[in-house]
């Protein structure tokens, strides 16, 4: 049922079934029936990427990710996919793949794994090893079904018959898939670059997609996060000569500052400095984890007495000692910013340091980054960065990559996926001038689905329901527009709740009302204002009782006249909460 | 006195008065006597500038600019010099120089002058205009006292004789200052470029500044915003070509929109429509003001019946129309926003509609920005902005021109100004490299305080206070520490209010006490987490009552249990505030 209802909404509104009733329409059904593709996350955002494949009554999912909180939702963890879509339907789920180990791609799991009935999950050894430590973090949660595959390993799930493939990013272990339907092939890149001289994995296996392109790929979908850059990405191995110039020229200790997720680069640090006979102190609960994960699998490797702990660290001389830290995008209570801020247990920053910043800057973070770099500055040390020399990969396939990918695969349809609008928008541009025409390629957001036959394509007109979801402490989505859009006030103003009692018989105010406010003015110099309130509360509430008004409607005459005065005397807007007690 | 408080913390603490004295220290007071050189903003930021300029019981002022509010600033208007090191000696202030008419150096006027004695000011015919035209939204200010100057105009306040030299920048009419002191020339570039095509300007004159230079130079203060990008800054000119090229193009309507404050860009856009037989209307507040001060000063050239009213703009056909907006930052109420949500009361963006964003993106707005082309693709219409072509140009000198800079002033001592740290430190390297001794450069925060003297330069150990003032509505520094603190708390998790009435005699609970809350959670939805949290109250209240305890005494136990148990229940922390009253 639930297809039709999302399909085709003029239909839908009759609630019928036209397959059973063989009504009038159902030349049209047949027509659009065929394999539905729903982008739950990830389409005109960078993260929250979630795909959906389904075929008459199976699904897959592709990926399960969050995406971190924006200016707007003040107070929010995460925001992950909005699967309203897919709780009425949970038994159809077949399984849910992992591309790879980063959150946006699996770290929505804890939140959504249960509602849709806790299917198996498919994956790489490091994507899985990520995604169990992570799920450790949520005791209450079903045991994970977890199920390694390998590169070549062909997994078969009802209708879906799933291939894994090699791909090239900034995290080892991660696939692109090949999923069988009965209409055609469909090919998902995930995150991806083309890199001939990565560090901890094979280069791109050229020969295996030229394989997978020529048993003819019906659906394309193609990561679209480097598609408004020119040119091809870098390769890691650059990233890594330019890393060990700095090494090679620093006289003092290395501080070194990456993503935790990041695990090349991580590798690359490490290794650079058992080059230089340095040893490597690791500093951030998540780059630890991913550390010990990733060694468990031989994914890093370090010489035995490389990794020493922080507080052996005075042991060595400043020229022998890497510190391996998270907080390159100034991140409050990262340890960067703790040894820059002189709260670090055993490191503070000092002159002779050379502070490397290993990852781009995400938008958003740039103030925080400009503060960072400041104040490394500002404490002598040296600093380099990515603006200053290539001393970060992105992990994302640039136009030329994302060209070549195209005329690899020669896709009858397109679609762009994992990006803001106006970077699917370009890669759509691009497929159109390698050849797809604008018709088979599907430029759309979240929620529209996209029928698939082996010669037709088709848009739904509305989109399933895709508004974030909000994960703040133990609430799932439990926060929303009121909440979000309070907390915002609060954030503008402050409040200023006014607490009177009054006499149920005779209607008369009991003491001087209580007045309790935050973020307004300081209430200590402003006692003026507040005996003027006092005034004014009592006389609303005096004139109110002689009136006989109740105190529903008193409250909001004090609300609007209490709102007015302080707006007049101070030109801000604080909340005005009034609570009016009849004893 | 006040100058030895700040310069020697250590001899001031004795109070005493050496050159009255003859004490033993007289030497070393005399040798830090000097030309006092103190940046009360502008340093280690990028906005909010202003520099005073002290010799004996005189004082000069260059700048008294604003700057916009930050992250940890929720609620702030702008961000103001903190000038309690000038409110104790206003006497002295012999006038205030103004260099251009950009916010960043005039914007903090209507809150500062009265407080320093309303000194006269001094500026070009357009400074004056837009410092009089923002006066006048503050009716309660005095009349300000401006003083029109001209290029090569020589005026003389006390010690100090003060000379303008025009500058390009992005705003017309803009001047560089020397001025003559007993110890020498101090010369203090304000921002600027070097452009020989500039729009609506002569370009700049290096024979003036040879001749300037010709006459020594003791002290160079130069902007340093542009010093970490290399090479040169973009002409206007090449600018206007590269608009032009999107006109040229365009068959439909030209959405053009830039800050109300490049006034040489507004002339540029108007000039190329007018080339190509568009009307212009214009849009916003700000545009429309600065547009009107700058065509009664001359300093924008319109054809007449160019301009044209936002009613009259459907007498014309799409390919004839220009609009001219503010929001090029994605800014909410900014009239590119309006007409991209169907808010606009004329306009609504539309399939052949150009976009052109033609200005940086500010530090803090790119996601913004990000959002605003997103919106803009998907809406059919094309965008064009400078990450695209070079269709904005920074008013800011590149490395190269701060080098000829140096190289044309040759000044014995010198002091990046206008910046970040970042940029500052990239300014003082590239002088060091251009021969200026390390030990001649300042490179320093605001409010620490140099002595000049003819063949030395001292910096003060400490700072006089420059902690940023806020402004909030009608209220200046009345926002501090501890309201922005919890301004932050609340917007993170929202506030919880519990209000209890108690009898005084029996100090039993009367009711069942009373919750609001806002930002927190639906409470609608929580009913059994009010109930459960209404009945830890009463236990409270009961076993406190029993025990005889003070009500200030129950309050932070309320406060304390219930911040605990919602923590349990939701993992938030919302800002629980306990309200006991005795009746």
């Amino acid at each position: 049922m639930y297809k039709k209802e999302n399909l085709h909404s003029r239909n839908n509104r009759s609630g019928t079934n036209f397959h059973d009733k063989k009504s009038p329409h159902e030349t049209i059904e047949r027509e659009l029936d065929g394999l539905r593709v729903i982008p739950l996350g990830g389409l005109g955002e960078v993260g929250r990427n979630m795909m959906v494949l389904e075929w008459e009554e199976s699904a897959l999912i592709i990926d399960v990710g969050l995406n971190f909180p924006m200016e707007k939702t003040p107070g929010v963890d995460y925001i992950i996919p909005n699967i309203s879509y897919l709780e009425k339907s949970k038994k159809k789920i077949m399984g849910v793949v992992l591309t790879h180990g980063h959150y946006d791609h699996i770290g929505a799991l804890p939140y959504i794994l249960d509602k849709i009935g806790n299917p198996p999950l498919f994956g790489s050894a490091l994507t899985l090893g990520i995604t169990q430590k992570r799920q450790e973090e949520f005791p209450l949660q079903p045991k994970l079904k977890l199920n390694e595959i390998k590169e070549g390993d062909k997994i078969e799930l009802g209708p879906f018959s799933v291939e894994f493939f090699h791909q090239n990013h900034n995290v080892p272990d991660g696939h692109g898939i090949v999923v069988e339907t009965p209409v055609g092939n469909v090919v998902h890149t995930s995150d991806f670059k083309f890199d001939s001289t990565p560090t901890n994995a094979p280069p791109t296996n050229f020969e295996r997609l030229q394989e997978i392109a020529k048993k003819g790929v019906l659906f394309l979908m193609s990561d679209s996060t480097g598609a408004e850059a020119e040119g091809r990405s870098l390769s890691e191995k650059l990233i890594a000569e330019n890393l060990e110039k700095i090494f090679a020229k620093a006289e003092g200790r290395i501080i070194a500052a990456t993503f935790a997720s990041l695990i090349n680069r991580v590798q690359d640090i490490i290794t650079i400095s058992e080059k230089y006979g340095r040893k490597v102190v690791v500093e951030g609960y998540g780059m630890k984890t991913n550390l010990e994960i990733a060694s468990n699998l031989n994914l890093i490797k370090t010489k035995k007495g490389t990794l020493i702990p922080a507080e052996k660290a005075s042991d060595y001389p400043d020229n022998k000692l890497t510190i391996l830290s998270t907080g390159a995008q100034g991140e409050g209570n990262a340890a960067l910013m703790r040894i820059l801020s002189k709260q670090h247990r055993f490191f503070q920053l000092k002159k002779g340091d050379s502070v490397v910043l290993s990852s781009s800057v995400i938008p958003g973070n740039e103030r925080a980054v400009q503060n960072l770099k400041d104040d490394i500055m500002r404490q002598g040390a040296e600093i380099f960065h990515s603006q200053m020399m290539d001393i970060h990969a992105k992990g994302h396939a640039q136009q030329e990559e994302l060209r070549e990918m195209i005329q690899i695969m020669k896709p009858r349809f397109f679609m762009p996926i994992h990006g803001q609008y106006s970077m699917m928008a370009s890669h759509a541009a691009l497929a159109e001038r390698e050849g797809i025409p604008k018709k088979n390629i599907a430029l759309i957001d979240n929620g529209f689905i996209v029928t698939l036959n082996p010669d037709k394509i088709n848009i739904s007109k509305k989109p399933v329901p895709v508004a974030p979801v909000m994960v703040d402490g133990s609430g799932i989505g439990d926060v929303g527009g009121v909440v979000l859009h309070d907390r915002m006030d609060l954030a503008e103003s402050g409040i200023f709740v006014v607490i009177a009692v009054i006499d149920k018989k005779t209607r008369k105010i009991k003491n001087s009302p209580d007045i309790i406010s935050r973020g307004f003015v300081y209430l200590r110099e402003s006692q003026v204002l507040l005996t003027e309130v006092r005034k004014k509360v009592m006389e609303i509430i005096s004139k109110g009782g002689k009136q006989k008004k109740a105190v529903k409607d008193i409250k909001p005459e004090i609300k609007t006249k209490i709102e007015g005065f302080l707006y007049s005397k101070t030109g801000r807007r604080p909340m005005v909460l009034p609570v009016v007690i009849e004893i």
